[in-house]
């Protein structure tokens, strides 16, 4: 639950986790660490939060979206991303990298495909997904092995969660 | 470009092309025609456009989401989609079918997922598709093969013509 | 209350109060169903409900308004009306009808005008409603003591409980 | 035509008309002058305005509601008409009164009840008056002759003028 | 907080608190009697407020902005003050003076720029006003100590109260 | 004039004058470099934007606030400026430093107290100023004479210039 106004003090308004770098061994070789009004109570009703993206070498960010927010890097080059439209970043060097977005939402949301697709709960019938995607249904059973989370329930509460 | 509102008149809050059936022979067995503010003059500040599926036997309306609108069912059930939400109907039956859609904005825009990803122009490079959907390179080479529609440009332009 | 978005599951999202005609065995011969948020309660801050209305042989949907939603009708023939325009159906035929309506609000509201205007509670001064209608007192009494239901306390009321 | 923004000046936000009584010589004994963003222009897309009301002895201002705006009272006593609720005002007193509003709209819009219902153009249908009100027939035909101004498709347009 | 909607009644939308004149014996000479939600709870979500500003002779309402409306004076000439736009009035004559304002926010805020700048909790550093404002260093200092009260901290909790 | 929807691309969707470093050498040793809709064109209706700040050794971003947006820091420390929150940054140090900001608006606008307060065209009269500030006449006089840009007209027209 967001935190109730009236107990709001000046370190609500501060968050120093972006500090820290995101933990990237794992199979896309990216981490997002978001600072939303959960990370910065203060945030609420503000509309505007960001994030650290930190990439391996090589390292990607899978192709998302975001349901309820604009996105632009916001160091360097800026680039957009509209609410709603399908992106990802890509690490081009043998180095580490890191960037920071800002999103027009206290809580934006993120719907990752692979994830959402394949990955959701409960599952999108499997024949759905051959004519869909014009996959062998071998293909599609085995790559709904692999992607567990349910990216459909979590969209649906983050959505009502902004109620509160 | 929208209608100028100075030359509205009654006629432009009806419209009667949702009686007709949409074609439905095609690879996923559907067809939408909306009725929103490029199709009704009218609802141009309003907030909410009407849309009907057609199913052949069997059909589905791949998985896809609207990045402006929430849409409800109107006729019999009603099944909410929330904004941003990946979701998808089928044809349970051997006979054609239709539903009555209504969404949240004048211009609710749609991402279908295997176009967005696998269809965009400029391509998704091969190789982050590769990492994301853990596929073999080949089976992604063939899937850009086959879709080919760009909504990468679609999705950013339906969101600026909103402002006109 | 609306329900506490913490407690929504996936039937929140859905409904199946549509299917069920409404009893039109009343002075005007029709009846709204709703399916909005109190019915929905998933549809919490997504701006968009529905409703059925089922009309009795030659039955009406009296002169009304939306104070917080705009209307379309979503089968057949599309029809806008916009949020506050007074507005009325009619069925032309010999038989039962029905409808589908599509409100781009999660709680749209409805003012009935008599109901509004000579069933408020307290009362609209009878004189008021002689100069404003330019009708005689006696019909004015007459009017009043046949609408009884107070729509000026419901439209206060509605408005306000958006804000749970 | 909303004034063009690029040719805006400081005289844009300021509007001496209110210093002038209305003239109250009609039916009900009041008359509205508004400041709205056809006075102002500078109102444009500042979401409030301003009105004046004149009372003859025992005029009274007739039941009506605002499409897209809560209007307060600003003087003396400060009374509140949420948007879209029915409501009047009237002159208890046998000198001429004046009354300040404020309105949360550059073009809150009117509907006065008497000409929506029985003076709209085109007319609504005098069986369904009589059906809705519970009128005799020929009193309806009679309060449909003395209102002649359609506010059914003045709203409409008000609706979109917004949009320039 | 604000009132439970549903303990609302009639009374929550009617305050007769601007009748009575506000103490203006202090050192700008003027006194400002809001009519916001804190005083009218039905205006909660209606997006509108008044407030009556009592001036002593040659009395100042001295430089301010709205963080969260527009202000517009209702009564004679009307003048807007844009969000956010610092503006002040000044009571030329040698009588008492009243004005009466209205404001496009339930809870429109106020930041006083002396209070804000000079009084703000923590103070904002001596030489950095020295550097702002290109003053000497014992103005600076003499100006902070009469200057107390913390806008600072007010306008943030402000913002987040409207939340409840 | 923002630019015509119909003619956006893609290359309006991105900015490259971030990399460049602002001139310090003036009197408060910063300089910022925003990267919203007028530098961004495919911004337009997304509601967020970005800035670059540079500050010379030992400089500050002197106290100002942005009538439309919320602003946070967005690498390090995130820090969050409410809308209309009066705020500042300085240099700790004795090298030159960065910051890049996000804010809640493609058009956030900037008020920087000083130059609203004592450079507004047409002047706010400098008794007025004396008794708000409680200064010396002549120190009034000073200042005035130090802060000659006119905040006051450009926020208006920055107001204004987002409806086109």
């Amino acid at each position: 639950m967001l935190k109730d106004p009236k107990l709001v003090q000046a370190d609500d308004f501060f968050f120093d986790g972006l500090r820290v770098a995101g933990n990237t061994s794992n199979a896309v070789g990216s981490k997002v660490t978001p600072a939303a009004v959960l990370q910065i109570p203060g945030l609420n009703t503000l509309g505007i939060s960001v994030a650290r993206v930190d990439y391996a070498p090589w390292g990607i960010n899978p192709p998302h979206y975001h349901p309820r927010a604009t996105e632009i890097l916001t160091k360097g080059d800026a680039f957009v991303s509209p609410v709603g439209l399908v992106h990802y970043q890509r690490n081009l060097g043998s180095t580490n990298a890191i960037a920071f977005a800002a999103l027009s939402s206290q809580k934006p949301g993120v719907a990752t495909i692979a994830d959402a697709v394949f990955g959701s709960t409960p599952d999108i019938a499997s024949d759905v997904l051959v004519k869909a995607f014009q996959l062998d249904g071998n293909v599609v059973k085995h790559m709904q092995s692999k992607f567990s989370r349910s990216i459909l329930s979590i969209t649906m509460s983050d959505s009502l969660r902004l109620q509160l």
